[in-house]
């Protein structure tokens, strides 16, 4: 056994399922010692924790995808951080490492799921957005479940946020005309001025069917969805013939007790277009290939990504709802350390 | 010019949109003049007239897969008749014709889409059944949209219908599992017993969704839709990983005036799957191989096709009613002459 002194981690639970909008009750923020490693264990200090929007799904107690946060559980979350100890051979201390490390301070793992990540490539954060699950959702979701064509027009949700920014530059990247969704006069700028959208729509300003027609002249032949409600219903009703709707998430119903359906989902039928859900894990045999993109473009200048730090592990519940509220711009992360 | 007398002709025009249910006042019965043949043109006499589903949305003034039948026009149905006289050298007198010839006794055509029968191959109702639209749409829309594989479970909405039930047959031909739903004892014991699927749930006496889950245990790979509303949502919550929905219609929405949507539309990102429409126009370039297909397998007993022939033209708007009370039991058609 490693003869140091054990660090405390400070830690979230999920103590109460939410009701609508998670609230900080529940949760319980507490500190307590950090476990003593067994063999085959990993002690990794978290120094930047992603926070995500499924991590609303993962606080329901339902069937998904993967099986709900228990209560009493730390709440999941995506983090990279530092290998401080390890009774692993895979791993040496101080190496750099990404994972499901959870809302805490220090995670004990036994390394599954946990991925090595040279430090000198890029900054930490990046690790949780392009180079994270925000890049790998973005890279397979439009190419794989989007499958879009040179000289197409990709229109995407959410464009300033960790995928939708993404979503919107590895389509340019592909030849393609990109439209995007934001938020407010800023957002906006960003997607179209910083990350080089071909054209933006202002939710909160426009009348956003009226806006998707002025800009896809020929129809959408890919809706990258991270939204649901109203906006989906206003990309459905504009699909040209074949088109391919990817149901990336749901951020504007996440909240709700009751899911509103897509109204204009016969757009299906008259266009013979498709739409297709997706989850990022099921591409995890091939993060590799999306890793190496995504590094190409990043170092080549082709993509563009900004982050949303904010201080202190103890903001959490608050931290969390600027994803609700459209409030975070750059993918959202809490700098732990 | 030939040398006959002109016969007269009883027709059916839109001359109003309907609200809801459409009744008789939305249309006019009158008889009129038979034209005088132009060159090129055809002269049909119906016999048999088709009753569709999709009838209901060629009535609103809406974008859609084809234009709105106009106010003033005779309403659009497919239908199977006899040329009578001729001026287009591709057709002679006596030939079996099946095309969109209208709700009337005769039709006057340039031939454009007209297609002529083998009389000899099957009764002339089947020309509007197996080896007609419902044929190709079955065909087409399950093995192209849906793409089911040996052994997986194929879930169908009305089951007893035109579309339905050669859907669950071409299923089983396929190697699939075929589960159908429909509505009352008599249909349900015809689906199961005549048309041979391995389980039948009535949607008016069951709980879908349990029975669905009874009768599906590994989940549902295709679903072919015909109904929309809740039907589809149980569907949806028993998707398999990669499930295909087959969206081919939405028959309990066609009369509304608000869509309801798939509530349950988010399986598709937990399962991986997809929802796709058609329409079957998109494949007139591939019937002669769904039609080569369906004339084998009935010709060797492999599928069962049922009409529901009422007689005669002027019950039109109560006939069409049958559609979408579930009342009628069959492929609907008139028998106009």
């Amino acid at each position: 056994m490693p003869d140091h002194n054990q660090p405390v981690n400070r830690r979230w639970t999920l103590t109460a399922r939410p009701q609508g909008l998670p609230k900080r009750s529940d949760f319980t923020y507490a500190t307590v010692p950090v476990e003593v490693l067994q063999d085959g264990q990993v002690l990794v200090r978290t120094h930047y924790i992603s926070l995500d929007p499924a991590m609303r799904g993962w606080m329901n107690d339902a069937r998904s995808y993967i099986p709900p946060v228990e209560l009493g559980e730390v709440m999941r979350a995506g983090a990279v951080g530092e290998v401080v100890s390890t009774r692993n051979p895979r791993f040496r201390e101080g190496d750099h490492v990404a994972g499901m490390f959870g809302m805490q301070d220090y995670a004990v793992t036994d390394g599954s799921g946990v991925q090595t990540v040279d430090a000198g490539l890029a900054p930490l954060p990046l690790f949780l957005s392009a180079l994270g699950m925000p890049g790998m959702t973005a890279y397979f979701g439009l190419l794989d479940v989007g499958a879009p064509q040179p000289g197409q027009t990709v229109v995407v949700s959410a464009a300033s946020g960790a995928v939708g920014a993404l979503v919107g530059q590895i389509a340019r990247i592909k030849g393609c005309r990109a439209v995007g969704l934001a938020g407010g006069p800023e957002k906006c700028a960003y997607v179209h001025d910083t990350l080089g959208f071909d054209a933006v729509v202002d939710y909160k300003a426009e009348d956003v069917g009226r806006a998707l027609s002025a800009h896809c002249p020929d129809g959408i032949d890919v809706y990258f969805d991270n939204v649901g409600g109203a906006i989906l219903d206003a990309a459905l009703a504009r699909l040209a013939r074949h088109a391919r709707v990817v149901i990336c998430g749901a951020i504007s119903q996440y909240n709700s007790s009751a899911v509103e359906g897509p109204k204009n989902y016969l757009s299906l039928l008259v266009q013979h277009a498709r739409m297709e859900g997706f989850v990022v894990f099921d591409y995890a045999s091939r993060y590799a290939e999306g890793m190496q993109a995504m590094a190409g473009w990043l170092k080549d200048g082709l993509v563009k990504s900004r982050e949303d730090i904010v201080d202190g592990l103890e903001t959490f519940p608050e931290t969390l709802l600027k994803l609700f509220s459209g409030e975070n711009f750059g993918k959202l992360c809490i700098k732990s350390v």
